[in-house]
């Protein structure tokens, strides 16, 4: 790897064997319900605790995706995960269950291209034969834990986002048929000094801008190289501010080819201002919605965005700014 | 990678080129206080909150880590690091301050070898050239996190542990003079039950055997193989457990060979329970004292298993048992 280079390009090309996307009632009455796998009427997905829910919809994302890849947990060397939860206890109580060899990962709602990216470099190093990625949120538990009790009522400003109900997976091998993880760029933190965590799009847009030039200067591309490029959670305010940037910083990505899983998930509602948030939100868009698109032949070649902000409420209450980072895997058709 | 296996042998043995321990005040007060390469006499460590003052030990361990490594910070390829703050704060803005592209890691007391392991299969595969991995804890964040206000003065079992306050890095490289990494096992999470957060070494002991069955399941290598296994921090409690659990197991390493990080810190001193835990705890004895007495050629193989309880607060209180992991990772002479 060149000096200063951060991105990792995968000779062997790992095939994505199978993905899944699990989601809430919300996420039901979305534009992309018809995508996911599985979609639960009760916000509770049938447990007595809203961190238990979001730990169901993690397992049952990668039951199914393990289900759809023709394997059993047994073939599955590592399992990637992450979420919001404090000390990632969904993930943690989800390996739990798996009993698949557990690596735990932190990235915000980044965690999704994090674990992607290593999933296929180990893939890719014959490091493993199959390995499971995953990540999940719950709007529930997420309001719990880093703002105000929902009964409280409090009301967000328009540039605040809805953290998704919803979980995805992949399964990721040397091979098999699908699409493939064709290379990934690691993020740097990246902090303009934004301190609104009712303004996360706004915070992660440089951060998002930040691994995009990063991703086109190691791998010397054209910026019309992908159909799409897509951001995880800018929101559309972020979506709005990196729009900007771009340009600005002689990124010439066609505009029209660039959009965010944060407006994707739930389109226009105006009830999830500035849209959708949360490690499931990439996550289930990506699995869900964009992978099939792309079997359907709408993109051969996507460029996926995730961005986090690695904000605690703590750190937010002591005056610290957000610190943020995106990290990219680019998928294509064969 | 054959099914069922989860062991990583680094045919290149990736070299770790370097390698740092800090301490705090307590830490100066033990056995290995020479094996630092910084103590700090004040625990706030020059900062206005423990939270910050954790994060100092981090971002120390690595500028002195890349300092002795003879490398600038624009060198380094990748920065994994992990801690147990929510949301891991400390990794996350100690990645800020060090503008290196970032993976943040979650294993609790185990992310010391969950990070050795992934940076030694990031050079192994050519995937990067230098990698710096990195962990951190600090006493009274972590008091203040887990469990009550440190002026309440609440009394503690003698099965409980003291959280160092220390952090540990190491630069890990293809090439250069040093000990190798030669292979790393990923552990699976067990859960046998175990709900009392102030017994983590009973709980994480069965964690560390399924770990070190697989690490010689695995390799196929002779019980007596390693000169020295050393567990993360199980202290007196869970190292007792783990010496009664290997023979029964018929894991026939010899016991005078067996040691624990987490009774190395802090030698015999009954203030601190069963014995040290957190992360910095087998950071900073691996990175600081286990490694300058493998310089000396007391051990020329030593396997270290960092041990981790994945619990969260929250999830104690919700009356779920505890979650354990263990990573493997061998560090032998060349």
């Amino acid at each position: 790897m060149l000096k200063g280079h951060q991105t990792w390009v995968f000779a062997s090309k790992p095939v994505i064997r199978s993905a899944s996307a699990i989601g809430g009632p919300f996420e039901a009455k979305g534009p992309i319900a018809e995508d996911f796998d599985t979609l639960h009427s009760d916000l509770m997905i049938g447990q007595d605790s809203w961190e238990k829910a979001e730990r169901t919809l993690l397992e049952e994302a990668c039951d199914k995706a393990i289900e759809k890849a023709g394997l059993t947990k047994e073939t599955i060397n590592f399992f990637l995960s992450g979420d919001l939860m404090n000390q990632i206890v969904s993930s943690s109580f989800g390996a739990r269950t798996l009993t698949i060899p557990f690596l735990g990962l932190f990235g915000a709602c980044s965690t999704s291209m994090e674990g992607l990216a290593l999933a296929a470099l180990m893939v890719d190093s014959q490091s493993a034969e199959y390995v499971l990625a995953a990540t999940c949120s719950h709007n529930a538990s997420a309001e719990k834990q880093y703002r105000y009790p929902t009964e409280y009522g409090s009301q967000k400003p328009p540039t605040a986002q809805w953290t998704a109900t919803a979980s995805g997976a992949a399964v990721v091998s040397a091979n098999g048929e699908g699409l493939r993880v064709t290379s990934a760029t690691i993020g740097r933190v990246v902090d303009m000094g934004l301190k609104d965590p009712f303004n996360m799009g706004g915070a992660m847009a440089p951060a998002a801008l930040n691994t995009i030039e990063a991703h086109f200067r190691d791998r010397q591309l054209p910026y019309d190289y992908y159909d799409l490029v897509v951001t995880g959670d800018l929101g559309r305010v972020g979506h709005s501010i990196l729009s900007e940037l771009l340009p600005k910083h002689q990124i010439e990505i066609p505009l029209d080819r660039y959009q965010d899983c944060g407006i994707i998930l739930y389109g226009d509602n105006p009830d999830v201002w500035s849209g959708a948030s949360g490690c499931g939100c990439s996550a289930a868009v990506t699995y869900g919605h964009l992978l099939r698109k792309m079997k359907e032949g709408t993109w051969k070649k996507i460029l996926v965005v995730a961005t986090g902000a690695l904000l605690s409420p703590l750190s937010y209450q002591q005056g610290e700014s957000i610190p943020c980072i995106a990290h990219a895997v680019s998928i294509e058709t064969e």
